[in-house]
């Protein structure tokens, strides 16, 4: 493999930072804090953070103005966020072709762009349309009249089965499955009766799904992901739910169907939405929060049913003592 | 892509309903009751679904008796009932084709009946029988001594390990896993040494699985799913457990191993149920629940641990409020 | 399929048992201990296993000195762990051959071990190294400079993005994800950013990972998975987290980024770490715990947050009547 490295020199510029010393110093790659790398160029940002880059050995740091260091250094007025520009540099992209690789099946009434890239085993149903730059990896399944917008990117065995829209810059993490049936079925006395789903999916624009995930498609209509959505692994959006743009559920959560959150709704991990709930705008739910009605102020939410944060913390924390309590002046003291 | 229409006097028939008003009109497609296309056809059964079909401008609509509607209308004693026969009227299942496609590998000593549809890129391992009308689609592994039920179908990348059987008409979504080694171990004082799992999986008639769900193997026997289960996404049954028929397990729900549900347990979102439990026949549980003992009795049951659904609301209803009223005795007053 | 049977006489070495009764009788399988199967062996170790036993028809069993029964059986003083054995002797692994399928896609730069399998519609990417016995299973991808230890099992559709090492003897079960990007954004004012993730996946000798589970790279260096650590169904491994040697997590657990768990720790099922947490080695989570602090000593934990057991069992135990406690002194009794 190639290795690239930086002098601390050549990474002001893009870091926006300022060569606090040894200019010539070269760094090889983005570590953390308690990394004893000597190519290796961190962050520091507090005194926490200091304790660690003293106690370590790491080859460079990023610093802020007016924090003195013994090492090869960079100063930045936000260390992090020059870090994270760093991140960015460092990214290797997984290897892909632009072309159609020749053991993808293509349908003849599928669309590719010329500048897509459509890795081996890929397969790609009739009327499905692949835009410019996407990159589809291996064993991915785009099925029947998908529409993926350009630069999506999809790694390997992404599943979408049909009538499937994906916006632009989307990236769909393994094993992500969009527009399997929503789960229906009616009891008719003898069987659970399957209700058929002929609705579809709609994932807008910069939306990235975790591995795992899934997002049913809707009963009729189309199940909906706003623009700049972040799913984290193993979420589940049933069918005919609505996510607000820029809303981000992080992993093992769960929206139930026909449910609807506004814009910029936060769901820490393994939190619940029960079917036909409304969550407004701004909602933040602590993690394992669930609910089961709508929510109509925005806020942080915590526990099971949710409550408003500072209600949910004191509930539990008073818990452990309202028996000793109760005893207390059950002996009349 | 064609495009199906029907005129409202063509849909009467096989919606067991009435032309209300203009049987020419043509819908193209079913739609939710808020939708504004003109080509849809939607239903409504309550002032609720009145005040927004009222709102919205879908073209068509199926009524109860009795309700005056002022655009094209179909009448049916049990709207929902009929707009689910029109959903299943437009449904249009994953394009695949009878017979083996030449990309699929099937050991010689697999059988595959003349009139199932295997994909491409799919693999059948030796022993392993696809019945009458099965549909196999691409990146599907069917493992050694497998057998699929007719008319089942096996949606991408479903993975079947090895002795695992398969009813008649049932539905395995994308990513499903059935087969996989059961979760034992035994620490022996310095490692955790594997119980091996030697035993299959028996799936019965009419099952669904939904996306990215799992179905352990047995340690010996075999883990077993009833007639008519329906299981939603991302659902753990673990070794050994029993699943009576007809029951119907929401997202994100797990049942531990060799733990037995009656029949038509329903158990929503983000259930457990915890290992070498038994749960009777009719039991339900809200989102959420957990339980570590058996339950003997059909009902209603909430919270964790599960408790009798009035019950497990009182406790939660109540418990923001101990504090003040203890605090209130604590004054004296 | 070949049908292997064995004589009791047979088992007795293998099994450090001694024959109790009926050397010369065949078994074919290990069966559950309520199995009516002619050919099964099973193992009885208490009453209550004796108690199905004589209920149901099971061939032969394995029983401890001093129990009398009255079939064909085998007398061991750990009855289970000659059971054990005869599972381990039972075990027929899913079919693979020695090579590279000729459908594999193997990057010239990538090197696969002569003694390796890598079987069909399997990719191996540039710079990836398989070593020596190791199964790679049909549609399985191993991304850029991957490394495969010794005797490693990939079973069907695991995902490894790249920089992903796994060590020795490991088993990934279907539809894992090694290596997807961790879940990192900063909302700047306007969208949702991408913190890219460039570290890598470090996984130990004899991890088991379960079927659709999934571990992030890290931001920069790398999610570490101690040896012997076991993952069941659908867990989640956030980005820069560490998992201690041997430890054990049930399925739909999570541990959250830059978590740290120390050795043993064992979570079970639906359990949860919260990110920038230490877990002390020795620590057992019982089902559905959820910890957002530092634990930092050993022991049994329940409940949400996770409490010492007795402690956290008795603030459950006495929730349901802290009401008619409040209420009784209410009234002035």
């Amino acid at each position: 493999m190639r290795v690239v490295s930086w002098t601390l020199a050549e990474l002001a510029g893009p870091l926006s930072a300022a060569v606090g010393d040894s200019p010539d110093f070269r760094v090889l790659r983005p570590v953390a804090v308690d990394s004893d790398d000597p190519g290796g160029l961190t962050f520091c940002e507090s005194r926490k953070y200091l304790r660690q880059l003293t106690a370590h050995a790491a080859g460079a740091v990023i610093v802020p103005p007016g924090l003195e260091v013994d090492r090869p250094h960079l100063i930045a007025s936000k260390p992090r966020v020059a870090f994270e520009t760093f991140l960015t540099m460092c990214r290797r992209p997984l290897p892909s072709r632009t072309g159609v690789h020749p053991t993808a099946i293509v349908d003849p009434l599928a669309e590719v762009d010329a500048t897509a890239s459509v890795g081996p085993y890929a397969v790609i149903e009739q009327g499905a349309r692949i835009g410019a730059g996407v990159k589809v990896f291996p064993f991915c399944y785009v099925g029947e009249n998908c529409v993926v917008g350009a630069d999506t990117v999809l790694y390997p065995h992404v599943v979408l089965y049909q009538d499937v829209k994906v916006g632009a810059r989307c990236v769909l993490h393994a094993h992500v499955t969009l527009g399997a049936d929503g789960f229906g079925f009616r009891w008719d006395g003898r069987t659970q009766r399957k209700i058929e789903h002929v609705g579809g999916v709609l994932i807008g624009d910069d939306v990235e799904i975790g591995a795992s995930s899934a997002v049913d498609r809707a009963t009729a209509g189309a199940t909906a992901v706003g623009d700049g959505v972040k799913l984290d692994n193993m979420v589940q959006i049933g069918h005919n739910a609505r996510i607000g743009d820029h809303t981000v559920i992080c992993g093992q959560s769960a929206v139930a169907g026909s449910s609807v959150l506004g814009e910029r709704v936060t769901l820490a991990g393994q939190t619940g939405v029960a079917d036909h709930v409304t969550v407004a705008g701004g909602v933040s739910f602590a993690a394992r929060t669930l609910t089961t009605k709508d929510i109509p102020d925005p806020g942080v939410y915590y526990g099971v049913p949710a409550r408003p944060l500072a209600e949910g913390l004191r509930i539990v924390a008073r818990l452990p003592h309202l028996h000793e309590r109760i005893e207390k002046l059950e002996r009349g003291e």
